[in-house]
């Protein structure tokens, strides 16, 4: 006799499903690994404005974003300057083990989120319980790196208005959601040049 | 008896040295171990000008420099844009497993080079003769995931000038291995503004 739970797929909260989605093309995994990792992370919601890391800080918690939007910046003659917004989906590196120096920048929620966060002692322990997960692990983060040295190459071929176009086709949903001046900053221009360059855009 | 072998370390090339010195900050081997790493590696070398990857391929296969520089860039309205030069110890990602896409960007040997190379099937069958060998590769994609975030990060913080002491600092090497045009365009300015740059400082 068939157990009735093996009859349909558990429901997953919709915070649980961006981490599936983040999984899913890393590894197939059974209804009962599933169970597991998500019994086993850890979630915490932050309020809008939290820092979740200062300069000078010992990074050694990462995280990942389930929901909302964590900016990275570094303060440059007292100028915030934008380097990184992570959102839904989103790995957010903030351990040094190499090198063990502080950071040299602010990590904070820019909107309210709930975030996995894990030590790298949870790291071990998770490996340890579920050795697949290394595995997984290794793939995530070759994901990350090829990603981030795209990005890195993208910004430094483009011109800004390029790399507002990038941004409009790869990730539409931070024109709305970031301050322009954030954007601005990110984009590696002042926020006067953004609204000339939207307004082109708009005009074409 | 103590066999004589034991008494004192293995020669090591110094191509052989490179690998060892990248790998040991992330595990410490055994001899056995290392004997076993330097069999298995496949080197390859390398004529000045060799295009290893082009703009349209699919790329399938990792290098890591024992000697040499290769430099990858875009080709831009047919001009050449160099976003990166792998020098010694570094490991080379031309492998789009993720999204199976055709290589954006060009790969070439700016110098006579010798490189390890691998697919991803050597991987696989490495990682299997070695497991130990799959959990030194995260910590080692970890490690290049940071500095490709940290490189990218700085790149958008800093002034063309800040960039290149920037590179005085980290990567001194390249500022007499590679041409002018080749470094004034993988700091994102004209060949006209690095000379300028360059008069500057040494005024200073």
């Amino acid at each position: 006799m068939t157990h009735p739970n093996t009859l349909h797929k558990p429901i997953r909260t919709k915070a649980q499903q961006v981490l599936l989605d983040y999984i899913a093309p890393i590894a197939r995994l059974s209804d009962a690994e599933i169970d597991f990792i998500l019994q086993e992370i850890k979630i915490r919601e932050y309020a809008k404005g939290k820092v979740l890391l200062r300069e000078g800080q010992i990074g050694n918690i990462c995280y990942f974003v389930l929901q909302g939007c964590v900016r990275q910046y570094y303060l440059v003659d007292g100028v915030e300057k934008t380097t990184a917004f992570f959102t839904e989906g989103m790995p957010v590196n903030s351990t040094f083990v190499f090198d063990d120096n502080a950071s040299k920048f602010y990590l904070v929620c820019n909107e309210p989120c709930a975030l996995i966060e894990g030590s790298p002692e949870d790291e071990k322990s998770f490996f340890e319980k579920m050795p697949k997960m290394e595995s997984m692990n290794r793939v995530g983060v070759e994901m990350e790196l090829q990603k981030s040295q795209d990005a890195f190459a993208e910004f430094v071929i483009a011109n800004p208005e390029t790399r507002y176009l990038n941004l409009m086709k790869t990730r539409p949903d931070l024109l709305d959601r970031v301050p322009q001046y954030q954007l601005a900053s990110y984009l590696g221009i002042t926020p006067e040049s953004l609204s000339r360059i939207r307004k082109r855009i708009m005009e074409k």
